[in-house]
């Protein structure tokens, strides 16, 4: 059941050989690189048994699989449903944000493999992968679903892979640049993931800036049951968000004290926002928005410092800040951005990811500075810091200095690597749809029969009595 | 778009300065405690290399984060997805019961690892946590979970943080007397978690009992899609129950032994509930309130027996009986409480909790009882009982009767901690609603305009034609 | 409120005496059964302190719970939450979908903990089970999900578990000639759960042809929002398909190459289903059946290869391949076996599990054929194809000859054991509704009073005004 369409500025939205297109190349494309170039690493390559020999290993527990997959698992749930479902807040967009993010990480997540595979993992022309590597890619592909949800409902699909594409061939450049040459500790991606992710998708959501979205605008809410489905993703994120933080981090103590700090910091992020949402709105009533997304700020704005000595308290107390500055984002400064900088951000990701983001590469700047043999230990602090080899001599306070200029470099790649890509995007040829149909399943998925509809006809007269 | 309201007994309900007050400040009182009194235990320190020479410990591996990592992720699923969606049956009340469930175990989290370290982790002035501390937490606040499920809807979120503060309080205390005082065992909570939570609840509910509460009848129930919606909360609840029952208990086979058992004692309630659901209802058919709920009566049942050499077909038997008690309160137990005693039991909690958690109870003591070296081997005997120090010469049947001692404090704290919460809840300060604004998310939550009256609007001739 | 039903061709849907009495009767054998049979395994008994010291472990790390426990909660979630809510995607059979798979899953775990019990971990007249067992019943019970898939909202719930009961013995066998006769590798079950279980539910549902089924057509469909519940079936699936193809492969390499080998599969699966699915479609749009099924493919297709050294690039192309397989069998196959073969497969397993299964099988009897010393290493290759004891002399070429024996094994399996099966779920005796009632929980359940409706009383002016 087709619904008539607005006509003036109609654009062409068919998909039909374009999206297959591009699927098929790319994932060929995909298949000749990973056979050139992807091999298993020791410890999944059926030699592991003269591997552990070597090694001197006496039990397969000490396989670096049992050490990550738990954690991989979770984070591989956030990305696919955490992501995915927030972003099924809009009254007739869930098939879009479920569909579309479930795409674009798929194919994210191939990509990455091949690119951060190729500054981290590469070895004698091969690229060897592990469960790292595919937490590693998970976590490359966040970015892009952060990003996504700035231009969530205004985008085609085609434009999401190309996006993506570009976005993480950015990201590992910057991962690259701050992990190796600055070398920035950044586990759980206060500076790569979020800062990055979300100027990036800022940047190209301003590049794409529609002047006639309100056109849309009714669309642009929530139903009741809606912002039930956003919820599942909510708590998935919020629960699994000390498995994102620890997930790379040293094995021991380092994923322990990760996982401790972000829970911290988490349950004290639900409190502030709770206070605020209510605080900031006339009839003191709550609002699902907050609840859905100020309560995960918490979790980003410790993704540095996580698995440095932050302290529970310290894990507080950054929660409690960032409640209280996303919600107060939410309220104030999303608005502001689109009347006055004309970025429209359907998610709100500057003031879950953003602003938490850089939150959180100043709390681990500031928590590398302050660190002392006294609080780690001598064997703990050069092993949480790496100080070993060329930075056996890099103090905390230089240590410090570097993690802030990652802030910096993270900031500069998301400008002007989403300026490239919007411009890129902003092409005519990628199918997007006009201003009166952004937020709609429609356009690019076979919807059913609405229930709205089915509700009418079984009132209808004409309609034949239902069994 | 307000709805508009019953004049009579109109109470209160603006939030905005109540609620923010009292989460800031509870949240401040959070980080000053937590700065005064909470560190990392050893396992989560970054001193954690010197202590793994001292422990003589050769690998990473046996940092006690793998052992019980996957488990607290799996119990952290259950407190906020579990008992979250669980609740959300209702038609009008699903953005209150995610949403108050969220933010009451955010809380709840908090104080428990403060209440629960001063009685278990205090050493040298200071409570160290680790992964332990984190299930804990998350356990005690299982509890406040429980006794919400009976006032759902019918309580102000200030309420809910009320009774967090005061419930996660006496749940330590009780806990303290029977682990420690009493040396009961009690890993899966059949008497600290689901009897002393569920008797609290009722008892809280009895005493806010609300004679006008047939008003919003027509809101008590559920829909379609919020049933669908709740069985998400039973499903999670279900798979990952054995991982509840075997998340604190030792390492090894007693961890391994109390998933098993679990498993099978779920398997079986989820039989005989079938049955009685269908035999229990004059046409026959299945109660998605039954299969919601006494599906899970197996897993309380064998919290406290389940780390115990109880063995598959004991967990089957228990099981069992479980699904039929849990049922048939359902069907005979809950209208009565209703009608004759006044307790308003929204979810049922009696049903779920109070009689299978006394079930448990029970079959502990039992199961402890005829305890013997045979079945369990001579060190797997005082390993399973900690019989060592102190209570080296304790007999099984001593211990049984320990266990069922340990039954009657948790009632006992459960009606007196109960009534003196209910009492305090009672004071008209709290911003609850009237008893026809029950089970309404309006009242403190910011909601979208219906998806029904969107409908109606489609099809009203004074719309503007929908693009 | 009772919806009016046709007359014609009423049948005796009325479950009251017959669901009750084969839920306790056969919830009573099991009990019997496992009371006669089965005990805790070494490693979940009490008397492991001996245990490990016979085996010269010293850590409870060891211990098998650790390295297979959340892959076992994955499956766990798979079976309960992938399968159920997959089903969710008709409008008005979600109860049903969710309800039913829960109920023939408990019940099926236990039977198939005793079938495979008897086959596999029989110790001296006893039964010894562990976690790896809780996984195999897991599977068991998977392959019986899948046919449940083919006649879903056809059968009532009695014919469900008369099927499972008969499922879970054929499986047992099945398995037994596969693994223990015939010496074949399929850790994922590419043979023995997919081609096994969808072969054998799509026999029985072509032997319950309904001729009349369009009578219950407008109910076949899905709504706007049980597409979504239908999303969170296809992502859990998705997410933790490397945990299922990895669960019970060997400790160490194994398993962690399974894992990275089905998540490769998967991701390239996504992107030919995407592309397929919109180039099939004239109007070039995207189809919710596809991408909650066709996407799964992939897994199911590096079943058997994916413990195997497959390699990462490998996994692409199976996966590239199995989404375009799928696909084209929704779009094209699917309403043949409807039309020519009589075959109603309401949820489209055979392009799901039928088809991939085959190839999955295939695939994996040519990696197993293409192994050398010099891809495995010397004990590797011994090791991952247990070629120890009488299998000291069997070669890779002829290992693949008996995996392809395997397929037809199981082919001849599951349409002997369907057309059995079939034939006993056609006595007249079971109580499925009539045609035009299909798809229809209102006939075994309690179904809310519809939202529809509430809408309708909402507007119409004998209703009191709403508070």
């Amino acid at each position: 059941m087709e619904r008539p369409r607005h006509q003036g500025m109609a654009k062409n939205t068919y998909m039909r050989w374009r999206l297959p297109l591009i699927c098929l190349l790319w994932e060929v494309a995909m298949i000749v690189l990973f056979g050139v170039f992807v091999r298993f690493g020791p410890e999944a390559d059926a030699h592991w048994e003269e591997e552990k020999r070597e090694m001197n290993l006496t039990s397969d527990i000490e396989n670096d699989f049992y050490f990550r997959y738990p954690s991989f698992q979770d984070v591989h749930v956030m990305i696919f449903v955490g992501f995915g479902f927030l972003m099924t807040f809009l009254k007739r967009y869930g098939f879009g944000a479920v569909g579309f993010n479930f795409l674009l990480a798929a194919f994210g997540i191939q990509w990455a493999l091949l690119m951060q595979g190729w500054f981290h993992s590469f070895k004698s022309g091969k690229i060897l992968i592990g469960v790292e590597n595919l937490i590693n890619a998970d976590f490359c592909v966040g970015s892009v679903c952060i990003a996504f949800g700035a231009i969530l409902g205004k985008t085609s699909p085609i434009q999401l892979l190309v996006m993506t594409l570009f976005q993480v061939t950015l990201f590992a450049v910057n991962e690259y640049i701050l992990l190796n040459l600055l070398h920035v500790k950044d586990a759980g991606g206060s500076m790569t993931i979020h800062t990055f992710g979300a100027y990036f998708g800022l940047t190209v959501t301003r590049i794409l800036y529609r002047p006639n979205l309100e056109q849309s605008k009714d669309k642009q809410g929530s139903v009741y049951h809606s912002d039930l489905f956003a919820m599942i993703g909510t708590l998935y994120l919020w629960m699994y968000w000390p498995s994102f933080n620890s997930a790379i981090s040293e094995h021991g103590d380092a994923q322990h004290r990760a996982a401790i700090n972000t829970y911290c910091s988490l349950a004290a992020c639900v409190l502030t926002t709770v206070a605020f949402s209510s605080m900031l709105q006339k009839k003191g009533k709550l609002d699902m928005v907050h609840i859905q997304n100020a309560t995960l700020a918490g979790g980003v704005a410790v993704g540095t410092s996580a698995e440095m000595m932050l302290t529970p308290y310290g894990s507080l107390i950054v929660g409690f800040i960032c409640g209280i500055v996303s919600t107060v984002g939410y309220v104030y400064l999303t608005p502001f951005l689109e009347s006055r900088l004309h970025i429209q951000d359907t998610c709100g990701i500057h003031n879950l990811h953003a602003l938490p983001g850089l939150i959180g590469g100043i709390v681990g700047a500031i928590t590398a500075a302050a660190a002392t043999e006294d609080i780690y230990g001598k064997e703990g602090f050069i092993k949480a810091f790496d100080f070993t080899g060329t930075y056996q001599t890099r103090t905390p306070s230089v240590q410090g200095g570097f993690q802030a200029a990652g802030i910096v470099v993270s900031l500069l790649m998301a400008f002007a690597g989403g300026a490239l890509v919007g411009a890129i995007l902003k092409l005519p040829v990628w199918g997007d749809a006009a201003a009166e149909n952004c937020f709609e399943d429609d356009v690019y998925w076979e919807v059913p029969e609405d229930e709205e509809s089915d509700v009418y006809h079984m009132h209808s007269p004409d309609k034949p009595a239902s069994p």
